[in-house]
């Protein structure tokens, strides 16, 4: 199954804080873009699994901001699986304009059901 | 019932944009935040409506911004009801830094239910 | 000169709400994605702009909310310049999901100088 | 000097999300929220800085995310210097409702001039 995927985007100015770069709020949002477009290349759909009773929640997020971006700046985002747990499931994620590396996260996510319940990673997902 | 209600809040710095201005998108959720104070000195709460089936969803929204804010500044919103129509209620806002009007918006808002459903408004917001 | 663009996005989980649908504060943010990538097919570069010294501030947006989108919908903008006046530049702004209207928006923008100061609106936007 | 202080604030409808939590990214603006407020205890003011020229930006968060927060909940954060370096300075963060904590975090903030140069942290900060 694949387990890396590239999205491009750019930044909007609505993601731009008055030191002229992007907030780092929003990484934690690009990440999970990244995560959702990895889902649908291995051919799933995060909507579907919500839509079956399925959610995955972030339980821990690391992120180290090495070079800030600007509005416009057009980011290439790498997510990768990197480890599939029995109810844990790891990504990293690199942040790049061009070839310059601008972030790095990790992040760790539990599966749980509606009533919050932790569940098994679903074989979907482990493959 | 009361019909109008303040609340103070201070820009946050995520609020901002690379024009160190506060972000225009935020204001709609300041409005927002005024609606809700508003609702729970009147005696109501949006949460428990939600809870029981009732939702209040933004069908317009106006917003003339005459002068910016930015960082920091400790901003007022006066949140007033306008119109309370058959299915329909009406909300204008003022936003101040001190005495100085920074905006003004009002809003249309139409009740449904959990499938979408358009609701007579409740008596509970009529009085 | 080109004066009417569309773009094309998927709601991001953030841009959700506990309602299910895309919170509505998100739509001045697309609309200004939309301006951005209109001036860009038109040969301008709003990013440039800024640098020169030209900063369009919104001074009026107006939205009508017919119909919720939800996350992961793949939208369509159609983003089309109204009217180009001495100092005012209007935008009128419909928002697609594949033939379905959801939304419509207008704004207005003005031009300034980093002092704040009323400019008029650049030859370049006019044409 | 006071290395540690209490805010409090409720959830914002806009940030939660279709799970109907507090989206997780958010917490990064709280904790930057907390830092403003910390800073403001200590009698210094952010903004000030930044109009002085100096800018603190966050080189590293890690936040994990014990249980989940919902709409209209009223949160208490606690933000606290953990350690004051030449060139960095680091808090932590405590999130609470009620007495439940619900997650925890730590950031590595830098601190730079206009030009993006690293400074040494201003001797205001460390006392």
């Amino acid at each position: 199954m694949l387990t890396e995927h590239e999205i491009q985007f750019r930044v909007r100015y609505k993601e731009t804080d008055a030191m002229g770069f992007l907030h780092h709020a929003n990484y934690a949002t690009f990440f999970e873009m990244g995560r959702t477009e990895l889902l649908r290349a291995q051919g799933g759909n995060y909507r579907e699994m919500e839509a079956a009773g399925i959610f995955m929640v972030v339980v821990r997020l690391n992120t180290h901001f090495r070079k800030p971006a600007r509005y416009d700046d057009l980011l290439t985002l790498k997510t990768r699986i990197k480890r599939v747990g029995a109810a844990k499931l790891e990504h990293e994620y690199f942040l790049y304009r061009g070839a310059e590396l601008l972030s790095e996260g990790e992040s760790v996510l539990a599966c749980i059901d509606s009533t919050g319940k932790v569940q098994p990673i679903p074989d979907s997902l482990r493959a």
